[in-house]
Parts: C-alpha cells; sequence; structure tokens
C-alpha cells in the first residue's frame, strides 16, 4: 500500500515525537511491504513565526492532499500573549474545521504496569478501557453569534451552542459503530435537564440507536458524568458528547492512567484525511532536550493505520510493541518512577523498534 | 436572634434530612438563645403532585418573606418523564431565579477519617479544602434564544450563553470575598482561548482583582481544571466559575472526599434570603427508610447561619460537632465500611446534638 502522510511537527517537543514516529512508521512499512512518503507543513506558533499565520492556506491544501495527517503539538508561552486570531491554537481549530474533522476519538487504556502514578487508586485504573467520542466542529466552538454587544446599556459577551440533527447524527453514529466493534455499550452524555440542544442530542440518539439494535445505549447527565469517571471508570465503554463536554470530560479522564505522555487521538471526517495527534501538548519546558515521550505520537500513528488506512494488523503490532517496551519497564522521564532508568527520545524509540 | 426559616423537604430523602437539621438548629438556637421559626413550603416532585407546578408562587413568596431557606432535595424517578417545565428540576432552577440567588458556594472538605472511601488516593485528598464558587443565574442555563429552529433546511436548536459585565463583576467579587478570608489565593476558570464570554470573564476578573490586592489571582482553562482537580486538588483554594463549568467541576470535586453524602451547599443571592441545600439527591431508593445521611442537611444549616445570619460562632460549633461524630467513628450507611456499626439517621442526629 501506498500513502502520503502530511506531518506538521507543529512547536515544542511536536518536533520530536513526529520524528520519532516517522520513523516506527518506516519500519511498519517496511515488515509489511507498505511505502509511506511524508510531506511536512507549517501549524501553530511555529507558522506565526514563518508566516504570521497559524494556519496558511498552503498548510490546508497539503493536508487535504493526502491521506492521513500527523500533528506533533501547537503552542507555548512564546504565543500566548497574541491576539485571539493570531494564537497558535487557531491553527488547529481551524484544521479541525477545514478538514471537516467531526469526530474526535480519545481511548483512555490503563497500562498496568503504569497506573501506580495515577491520583487514583490502583483497583480503580487498572485495565480501564474506555474511549471518549467527542463532537469537533459544531456547538459553542464554531456557533454565532459569537460577539461583544451592549445588553440593558452594559458591555455583555454572547457564544452560541448550536447543533443540527444531521451533526448529531453524524457524530453519534460514529460512537455507534466503534461500539460494536468494541463492548457494545455506547454512553451519550448531555445536560438534557437544562439544554435545547441537548434535549434534541438526546431525541436524535434514540433515534440512530434503531439501527444498531445490537448496542446497548443509555444518557447521563454531564455532571453525573464527571462523577462517575472518578467514581467508577470501568462502567464505561464508548462515551459520545458534544465538544465543549467532550473537552472537559477528555482530559479529566486522560489524568485516570497517570500519564498524559500516553494517550494518543485521532480526529476523522467522512471525505478527508484523518488528523491523529497525542494528547499531551507542547511541553515547552522540555522541548529540544531529547526527554520527550513519544509513545504517545506513535499510539496515534497507529490509529491512523487503523481509521485512515484500515491496516489493522499493523496498528495492532505498534500497539503491542508499546506495550512490551512498557512491560519491560522502559521509561521516559514523565512516566518514570523515582529510581528507575530514564531513556532518551531515541532511546525509548529504540526499544520500540525493537519490539515491533 | 430571631430568624424565620422556610423549609423546602422535596423529596425522598430531603424530608428526613431537613426533619434533622431542624432538630439541630433548634439546639444551636437553645444553647446561644437565638429563636428560629420554621415555615414549609412545597418545591419539585412533591409540589407537582400537590399542586401540579413544581414551584408555585406561594413557595416563591414564603422564602422571600424569610430569612434563609433551607431545602433537602427534589426529583425522584416519578417525576422523570413529564414534560420539561414540569419537571422537578424547573422548582430548582426557578427558585434561584425567583430569589436571585447568583452564587453557589460548593466547599469541599476531606475529612480524613473518611478518605479512605474516595477513590482517589488517601495522600492526594487528606485536608483537601477547597470552594468552588459557581455563578448560578446566567450563562447556557439561562440564556435566550433557547430554542428549536430551522438552519439549511433541517431541525436544529440553540442555546445561548450569555454574561453581562455585571453578572461576571458581582460573582468575581464574591469570590474574592470569600478567597480574602481563606488563602487568599483565587483561581479563575474559564475557556478564554475558545469562548467570547470567557475572555469577558477574564478582563472582569483581572479589572476586580484591582480592589483585592492581597488576593492571588489566576486564570486556569476550564479542560485543564477538569485534569488538575484529580491531579493535585490541594492546589486550589477558592475557584469562581461560570454556570455550566461550575456545575461540572462541582460535582467532579465532590468525588474527592469519597462521600457526597456530607458536602453541603450555599446559593446566596444580594438583598434575598439565601438557599441552604445538601449536595446528594433525593436518594430514592433509600427514601423514607431512617437511612439517610443528614450532615449535609446539617453543614448546610451551618452555612446559613454563617453567611446569612452572620452567626460565626454557632456555625463553627455545628462544624465541630459534625467532625466530632466524624473522629468519633460514628456512620450512616453511606460512609460506613464494610463491618462497621451502621446508624440510623435518627441515631446519628442524637450524635450530633451530643456533640453539640
Ligand atoms: C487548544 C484548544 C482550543 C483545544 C480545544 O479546546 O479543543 C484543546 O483543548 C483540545 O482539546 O484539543
Ligand atoms: C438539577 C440541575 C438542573 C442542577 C443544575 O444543573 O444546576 C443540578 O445539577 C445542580 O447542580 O444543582
Amino acid at each position: 500500500m501506498e500513502k502520503t502522510i502530511t506531518v506538521l511537527p507543529g512547536d515544542g517537543i511536536g518536533l520530536e515525537v513526529v520524528k520519532a514516529t516517522t520513523a516506527v512508521l518506516d519500519k511498519t512499512a517496511e515488515l509489511y511491504g507498505h511505502s509511506f512518503k511524508y510531506q511536512y507543513a507549517d501549524i501553530g506558533g511555529a507558522s506565526i513565526d514563518k508566516h504570521d499565520n497559524p494556519l496558511p492556506q498552503e498548510t490546508i491544501d497539503t493536508c487535504l492532499n493526502s491521506d492521513g495527517v500527523l500533528l506533533g503539538a501547537v503552542g507555548g508561552p512564546k504565543w500566548d500573549n497574541l491576539p485571539g486570531d493570531k494564537r497558535p491554537e487557531k491553527g488547529l481549530l481551524g484544521i479541525r474545521k477545514a478538514l471537516n474533522l467531526f469526530a474526535n476519538l480519545r481511548p483512555v487504556t490503563g497500562h498496568e504496569s503504569l497506573t501506580d502514578s495515577s491520583t487514583l487508586r490502583k483497583e480503580v485504573v487498572d485495565n480501564v478501557d474506555l474511549m471518549i467520542v467527542r463532537e469537533l466542529t459544531g456547538g459553542l466552538y464554531f456557533g454565532e453569534p459569537q460577539e461583544r454587544r451592549e445588553v440593558d446599556g452594559e458591555e455583555a459577551a454572547v457564544d452560541t451552542l448550536q447543533y443540527k440533527k444531521s451533526e448529531i447524527e453524524r457524530i453519534v453514529r460514529q460512537a455507534f459503530e466503534l461500539a460494536q466493534v468494541r463492548s457494545k455499550k455506547l454512553t451519550s452524555v448531555d445536560k438534557a435537564n437544562v439544554l435545547e440542544s441537548s434535549r434534541l442530542w438526546r431525541e436524535v440518539a434514540e433515534e440512530v440507536s434503531k439501527d444498531y439494535p445490537d448496542v446497548e445505549l443509555d444518557h447521563m447527565l454531564v455532571d453525573n458524568a464527571a462523577m462517575q469517571l472518578i467514581r467508577d471508570p470501568k462502567q464505561f465503554d464508548v462515551v459520545v458528547t458534544e465538544n465543549m463536554f467532550g473537552d472537559i470530560l477528555s482530559d479529566e479522564a486522560s489524568m485516570l492512567t497517570g500519564s498524559l505522555g500516553m494517550l494518543p487521538s485521532a480526529s476523522i471526517g467522512s471525505e478527508t484525511p484523518g488528523l491523529y495527534e497525542p494528547v499531551h501538548g507542547s511541553a515547552p519546558d522540555i522541548a529540544g532536550q531529547g526527554k520527550a515521550n513519544p509513545l504517545a505520537a506513535i499510539s496515534s500513528a497507529a490509529m491512523m493505520l487503523k481509521y485512515s488506512f484500515g491496516l489493522h494488523e499493523e496498528a495492532a503490532a505498534i500497539d503491542r510493541a508499546v506495550s512490551t517496551v512498557l512491560t519491560d519497564g522502559h521509561r521516559t522521564g514523565d512516566i518514570a518512577k523515582e529510581g528507575e532508568d530514564v531513556l532518551s527520545t531515541d532511546d525509548m524509540l529504540e526499544k520500540v523498534l525493537q519490539a515491533l
């Protein structure tokens, strides 16, 4: 199989982790007889520095002209005080919209050998295995009007939470599809006792559920979900929710495993290439020092193989390699406990390549 | 001091816990030479059954005509399938708006003797002591338009997140006042990298902070706050945030102590009586069986003494009594570990009265 991958290193440790990841992709291609070509483009702070724009049109075109996008990370203190439309995260929001990436998949898997570093009790988080499916191109993030206005003679600000039925339907359908190949259990999270958009969300989820009679659907209010994720995360398998709730809950859930440096993500649309990125940010404090943990980016690449290229066996091989290095006790600084040997990004990459 | 307290027992265990609480208030009044008069009114499901309305005007009038309101709990499966405007929680939202209760105070205190039942590690939650200040009458909960409409030829739903400057200012000011008598540290939570209302929120918080030079203000994004509450809750003292974020974060935070049955809340306005209620719900499964834990309602009454009546010494006495019964190992079913003696609501009340 021949595939063209757009690589957007972005900022901070983004550069280091995508470098390690392309090495893993190359090795996988070699082992399974595929060919991956890379084309690089700018995004985020690095792009602001070069083009005065966090997302040049050229970057969008390059992405559209490829089979999958691998993103490192965007942002850093250097660009924190720029005006809103010049900030690195505008690049992220922009690329989501431009590629119509409406579904953000955030798997949370507790590697048993790492849950010691979770602040939750080991028995609560060991073998956690859930997937948050977050709507990514609607809701408060993109609703209009979003503006300052005068209300009752004083300044006010307004954001709009809007969902069309079709927007809800496609994300809920995506979640049902995922649930079908997992434990056949889907939790739809909303705030239907307060929000009109949540009531529509719930109606649509019920409607779509008729097409998936083998999947058990239940509804949970977002405040309760925020509690239940801590009280008993193993009750969840696939969770689907709107953009802002998903932003909050997926970050909350990322704390369960005690290792943000391990978590991948996928953002997918229907006709466009998907975008894959580690959940950890650009970590400016350790950038450029060869200390970054590349495993989340590598796992994100595995998601690309699976969801964008349909290469299930290859994806599973990468996942297994990551598991093996962890079980063998290899650790980068972010996941090492006191007294444990600390590997550099390159050393960790070496271990993964060997395990492959 | 003579005070009139409106008691809204509501539904489920609400009835039992407010009964225990008025007994504690009576004892406190006796000890300190005050007189508390009670007037009862209907709210929630019980009120729907009686008046076909979760919040009759008479209830509002009774509340307005008193010095403080003690609420048990509202809701239950019996009323779950009624249309939106007939649901018990409409009573809750309605009374908040009618009494202009713009500030919801949710203290989270880890009683060391109870943190064993938290799913978080003991060292992470022992002695946690934070206060979430949630805006309660604005934002997505009450913004207009909130409606179904046609967009691009299909059905859509819209909610509106609006804040006026004055609405932000009064809640932030309230939070600064609280921070001033606590650790002088205030964290304002928003999503300023996405929402216009959050950007206004941040500006106003900065402006108000000039009046409180002794309080250290910082800003945190809501997704990060959802992580940090689990990663290291002791970094927080007072947290202030808008309505929906506050709903989610305060419920998340309530899981830290491992004992929802222990957490009080206060909802206060400026000219109107405050409303005090335990955070636990109506717990229909154990209602009417004398099993309910009355401590959260009792602690809520202590908040009433403090915030509505200025009776600080008396409030502290109740808080001490609650601490004492816990330290002495007295437990209702919800907080008992295997093998521990389980007290009934009445027995627990007896212990508190003795400790007082
Ligand atoms: C940077 C920010 C705009 C973004 C979001 O809120 O979506 C981030 O938190 C994420 O979850 O990818
Ligand atoms: C019942 C519901 C409307 C309410 C809210 O969301 O405010 C509840 O969750 C709360 O926090 O008091």
